[in-house]
């Protein structure tokens, strides 16, 4: 039997654990160029909420669906001759134990030490934290590097590699608890509470020499604030603008684009695609560095196919620290 | 004999004639290490207003002085071997038929045909729009390039380049008339008027394919207004923020870094001095066009000493076009 999470209803307001039920079904049969994969491990995201609000980039999800998912996957019987049985994939696919999937869908992985890996430092999230730091803001050692949402899954990868490369990383995180684990489990030199009122000057005071790179997720009045600390010549990597996402009435920082004139900065947006080419590279680079220890890898990993929908409603509400993924099945030998 | 004009009364509030006089003074002799110059053209610029509200980055101009200015004069009489008489040199002087300078304090010129285009296409406003738009921008033939103050002495060369280069260029203006002037004068595909209810709509219709590199001599909400239009991997050059400079409560477009993020723009400032190895390039480029008649230079030269201080409270009410100077004396022959 294959166990699966269904969409039971569509959420109006709040998710909640109601809104999902664990059936067991039959297995299914592959057919022609479709393969048969396990779910290993499944990426619990904030856009997963979205597909239960209606077409996005992709369908939706509609009450009676299991539930979709980004997932690596074990194929277990293929019907195509682009698979075998023992690959690990990564494809699309549903909250359940097993699934069919075109064989065109599924990209081939290579084999690493941990899976989990592929979905943390080895995946989006250490991918966005390379390129957009050493592709987009180009740190030289000894610079200082500043990174907001520092306990996100890409900030803490940031800070950790402008670690590695010899420069002082300093992290902005909400509470004092994330800032804490900022500082003393990975590592950087110091961690800043936004929600602090003395923020301002805690954030000068933690960059004597002022900020060469700042790694912006959030946008909005700390990078308002963060402009007035960046030294000339400076960057800032747009990696996203959070703080702005959930607000009717946005506000610019008042010192753009002023600041960017003044002290000649550079500020740039990209997304991880732009940098596939060097792909190979960002791959070596991490790798190296978990082996010596400079990069500690770090994930939020949920037990447990039954406890899926309380990883993303938890997910929702903030409590994660790091890529919060679910683990169905474990690795294989 | 020597004529000056003299600062007779420091302005408390709006600069008038009354503040200058013409006033006739001994010839005055070099000594050791000096020269005497000539004064030929005079650079009439918004700062000059500045210096006399008190110490800037240069000495506060004082109630009896004459007027300071940067200008080219011509080398009369020299007791330094850096210098000849003949020698055309740059130097920090004052409003006057000639002056004693340090020699050390003078920058000799190279011999071009109209003194004039030093301080226009082959002065700061000329490398400007070059460094800026090439250095920065970055353009590629085919793509669009859109600059605000288009009828500036920077922007109208700015549209040019990128015509001479095979771009579709853009501009954006003040009122109808310097609109009409910069399509028709300087040869730019359009150019729209900020001040236009319709801005926005004539904007897009300008810009069918979108805008590839913004040239921003403005910031505020015509730059938000530009971001919607930039095309993904788009390059916003900020070169000033004229229109934030003398506001009380600076706005910051709302929509900033949203869509540095979303479109993955770089937003990049500048100023010449950081493009001072490619100064040489920029001149025999510039050359090259302006004697194939693909760059029209365009000056705003004012003829007579006496008409230094009404030039200066002409170009304090927006009146120019191009970059503003006062003959004193014409070119050697």
């Amino acid at each position: 039997m294959n166990r699966q999470v269904i969409v039971q209803e569509l959420p109006k307001g709040e998710l909640t654990p109601d809104h999902f039920s664990l059936q067991e079904r039959d297995m299914p049969v592959p057919g022609e160029g479709e393969v048969l994969v396990r779910t290993l491990l499944m990426s619990i995201d904030a856009a997963n909420r979205s597909w239960m609000q209606g077409p996005t980039y992709r369908e939706a999800v509609k009450a009676g669906d299991a539930m979709h998912t980004y997932a690596l996957c074990e194929v277990m019987e293929s019907r195509s001759d682009r698979l075998a049985p023992g690959d690990i994939v990564a494809t699309e696919t549903v909250w359940a134990d097993y699934a069919v999937r075109p064989a065109r869908g599924c990209e081939k992985l290579p084999s690493v030490s941990s899976l989990s890996h592929l979905m943390s430092v080895y995946g989006i999230a250490g991918k966005t934290a390379f390129h957009g730091l050493i592709g987009v803001g180009q740190p030289v050692p000894g610079e200082t590097v500043l990174v907001s949402a520092a306990a996100g899954s890409v900030g803490g990868y940031v800070g950790q590699i402008a670690k590695a490369m010899g420069c002082r990383a300093v992290g902005i995180a909400g509470g004092p608890e994330k800032c804490a684990w900022v500082r003393d489990e990975l590592g950087f030199d110091d961690c800043l509470d936004y929600r602090d009122p003395g923020f301002f000057k805690a954030l000068r005071a933690a960059c004597p020499q002022g900020v060469d790179v700042y790694f912006d997720n959030v946008g909005g009045e700390i990078l308002e604030k963060v402009l007035f600390q960046m030294n000339e010549r400076g960057r800032v990597v747009c990696c996203g603008a959070i703080s702005q996402y959930d607000s009717a009435a946005p506000t610019g920082p008042r010192n753009l684009p002023g600041m960017v004139v003044v002290k000649r900065l550079r500020m740039e947006g990209f997304i991880v695609m732009d940098f596939a080419r060097e792909d190979g590279n960002a791959l070596r680079a991490l790798q190296n560095w978990v082996a010596e220890g400079k990069i500690k890898v770090f994930e939020d990993v949920v037990e447990g196919l039954e406890n899926a929908p309380s990883a993303l409603i938890g997910l929702l509400n903030g409590d994660n620290k790091g890529k919060r993924m679910v683990r169905v099945a474990p690795d294989p030998a």
